[in-house]
C-alpha cells in the first residue's frame, strides 16, 4: 500500500493486538517505564529524600489511563507517512505525561483526594509527611510536594520528548505543535476554573472551554505533533484538525455526560464530585437554559455547593434528563461524530479506519 | 583578543553601560518585554478573560530582579566564545521567565501575598476574582489560577529558549542543561520544603538544598548552558562548574543572612518571614548545634512558628549572633569566594573580570 522504508516497522503495528489502541498502549506503557525508572534514579541519586516524589508519581502513570493521547499522535505520524517509527513512541510518551503533569495539578486544584483508584500525588506526599513524622502541616506539604511534584513531570514529559532521534527539522516542528498544546491546555485550564465561577456562563462559553482544554489538547495537538514528525502537509493538518477539534469536543461533552450521568462504579468517579465543584458543563447550562423556575432554583442551590448530598445531586439528574439537555447533548454528540467521520473520509486505511476507531473508543464509552 | 566573526558584536557589550550586569539587563528586558506583549496577544486572542493572567504575569516580570540568571547565561558564552550573539539574549531572557514561573509556585506554597513590592500573582487573581464579582471562594480561585499562571509561564519560558536562531547542535546541547537546570530546581524546591519539617536537619543538608535550588540553578546551571550554545570544551565546563557551585551557595548563604538579619527596608522583604517560615538555613543550624539549653529552647519555639512576634525574631536573632553562627556563615562565605576567584584565574578578560564583578553582585549585597 506504501512504499517500504527502512524506518517500516508494519510488522510491529499492523494491525496491533488489542486494536488501535492496545497496541500503541502497550509499547507507549515499556517507553515510560523505562524512562520514569531512570528518572527515579537519578532523584535517588540527588537525594534519597526524593523517593517518594518518584514513586506518587510512577504510581500514578502504571495505574492506568487509555493512553488515547499517544494513540492520536502516533496515528498522525502514520497518517503523515503511512510507515511507523519506534521513535515516535518518545513524543507520544512525552504526551501522556503532561497529561499526567495536569493531573496533578488539577486534583490539587480541585481538592481531589483520589485518582485512578489510588491516592492522588498531593495525598500521598500528605501521608509521607505523616508517616516520616515531619513536623508542620501535612496538608499544605501535600500542596507544596504536589505542585513541585507535577512540575517535576512537566520537565520530564519535556526530556522524553527530546529523546526522540528524529530528524531536527521534524522535531522542530513538533516541538512547535507541543508548545502550542503546552499553552492551550493552561489556558483551557484557567478558563474553565473562572468559568466555574461565572454567574452567566454561557454553553458558548463552555464550549470553548472544551475545545481548548480537551478538544485540542486531547486529540487535535497530538495528531499534528505526531504528523508534524512526518512531515509538512497543509490539506493533511487541516484535516486532522476538523477530525480532532469534533472528536476532542465530543470527548468532553462525554467526559460531562458520564461524570453527571454515568455509573460511578464504572467511571471510578464518585458521582457527586462534578456537581459540587459546580462545573459550568453544557449539560448543565442548557439545563438551566430550559428549566422551569422550580427547576432553577434547584440548579442554583446544588451546582457548585460543596455540601450537596445525594438526594440533591439525584434531584439534578432528573432536571437534566426532563428539560431535555442529556438528549440535546446526545444530539451534539451525533452531529460531531458525523463531522468527524467526514473528515477523514479521503483517508487511505489503515489510518482512516484506526482514526474511526479511536473516535469511538474517545467517544462511545461508559468510562 | 579574538578572532572577529560574522556574529561579534563586541561594541555591543564590551565594555557594557551599567556594569557586566547593567549591559545585559537592558537588552534581556527589551527581549521580555516584546516576547510577553506577543504571549499576552495571543493569550487574549484565545479569550479575553485570559488578560488578569497575562497582566499578573507581565506586571511580576517588569516590577524587576536583578537578571542575575539571564547575565551568567550571556557570560557562559562569552567564555566560551569569545564574542557576543544577540541570539543568546532569548535563552538568557528564558532562565528568567524559568525564575518567574519558580517565584509564581514559590508564593503560593509559602503563602507570601506579595512579590517584588507588588501583589503576587495568586493574590493579584484573588483580586480578580472580587472584583469581577465571580463566585465561589477567590482564595482558592487565586491558588488554582496561580499554579496555572505559573505553568504557562513555564511554557514561555520554553518558547523564547527555542526561538533562538543559533546552530542545531548548540541548540541541542544547551536545551540538555536546560533540562537538567529545571529537573534540579525541582528536586532542591521539594528538598527545602522537606527540610523545613525535618526535626533532625544537618548543616550538610542545608547545604546540599542550597546546591540544587540556588548554586546550579542561579549560577552554573546558566553559565553551562550559555557555554553549550558557544560549543564544546570539558575543562571550560570544569572551571565553569567549580565557579558556578561556589558563588550559587554563596548567593543562597548571603540570601539566608539577609533574610534574617538583614534591614526589611533594603531587602524589601518582611523580616519575620524565613523564621516563620521555619527555614533551615545552615545559620539557624549553627545556631541551633552551639546553644544553650536556654537558647536552644527559644530557636525550637520560634522558628517555624507562624504566630512568631518581632520580639521572638529578635531574640533568635541575638542568638544568631551570639553562638557565632553568623561568623561562621561569614567565614564559609569567605571561603566560597576564594574558591570562585581561584576557578577562574586562568581565564582571560573580559570573561575573568565579568565573573568575578557577577560574582561580587551575587554576594556581596545588601538586597
Amino acid at each position: 500500500m506504501h512504499t517500504m522504508t527502512s524506518s517500516d516497522t508494519t510488522d510491529l503495528l499492523d494491525p496491533p493486538p488489542g486494536g488501535v489502541l492496545g497496541g500503541v498502549a502497550g509499547r507507549v506503557d515499556a517507553v515510560l517505564e523505562r524512562f520514569l525508572r531512570a528518572r527515579a534514579d537519578e532523584l535517588a541519586d540527588l537525594d534519597p529524600a526524593l523517593e517518594p516524589v518518584a514513586d506518587a508519581v510512577t504510581a500514578l502513570v502504571s495505574a492506568g489511563g487509555k493512553r488515547l493521547r499517544p494513540a492520536f499522535v502516533w496515528w498522525g505520524y502514520r497518517a503523515a507517512t503511512g510507515h511507523t517509527d519506534p521513535e515516535v513512541l518518545k513524543p507520544a510518551g512525552a504526551v501522556e505525561l503532561l497529561h499526567t503533569f495536569a493531573l496533578i495539578h488539577d486534583d490539587i486544584m480541585d481538592r481531589s483526594a483520589t485518582r485512578r483508584g489510588l491516592p492522588a500525588v498531593h495525598t500521598a506526599l500528605r501521608d509521607h509527611h505523616i508517616e516520616a513524622g515531619l513536623s508542620g502541616d501535612p496538608e499544605w506539604f501535600g500542596v507544596g510536594g504536589g505542585i513541585l511534584a507535577g512540575d517535576m513531570v512537566f520537565v520530564w514529559a519535556d526530556m522524553l520528548f527530546e529523546a526522540a532521534r528524529l530528524e531536527h527539522r521534524a522535531m522542530a516542528r513538533a516541538r512547535r505543535v507541543f508548545g502550542q498544546l503546552r499553552a492551550e491546555v493552561m489556558a483551557g485550564q484557567y478558563l474553565d476554573l473562572r468559568l466555574s465561577g461565572l454567574p452567566a456562563a454561557s454553553e458558548a462559553d463552555s464550549l470553548r472551554v472544551s475545545l481548548l482544554k480537551s478538544g485540542r489538547y486531547t486529540v487535535t495537538r497530538p495528531l499534528q505533533m505526531g504528523a508534524a514528525l512526518g512531515g509538512t502537509d497543509p490539506d493533511l493538518d487541516r484535516t486532522l484538525s476538523t477530525f480532532g477539534d469534533a472528536v476532542g469536543v465530543a470527548f468532553q461533552l462525554r467526559d460531562d455526560v458520564l461524570g453527571l450521568l454515568g455509573d460511578p462504579d464504572t467511571t471510578g468517579k464518585g458521582s457527586l464530585e462534578d456537581i459540587r465543584e459546580g462545573k459550568r458543563t453544557m449539560l448543565i447550562l442548557h439545563a438551566r437554559d430550559q428549566a422551569t423556575p422550580a427547576q432553577r432554583e434547584v440548579l442554583d442551590r446544588v451546582v457548585g455547593n460543596p455540601d450537596a448530598t445525594r438526594d440533591d445531586a439525584d434531584a439534578v439528574r432528573q432536571i437534566v434528563v426532563d428539560t431535555g439537555a442529556a438528549d440535546h447533548v446526545e444530539a451534539h454528540l451525533t452531529g460531531l461524530r458525523a463531522d468527524a467521520d467526514r473528515a477523514v473520509e479521503h483517508l487511505s486505511d489503515p489510518s482512516r479506519s484506526a482514526l474511526l476507531e479511536l473516535a469511538s473508543v474517545a467517544v462511545d464509552r461508559s468510562a
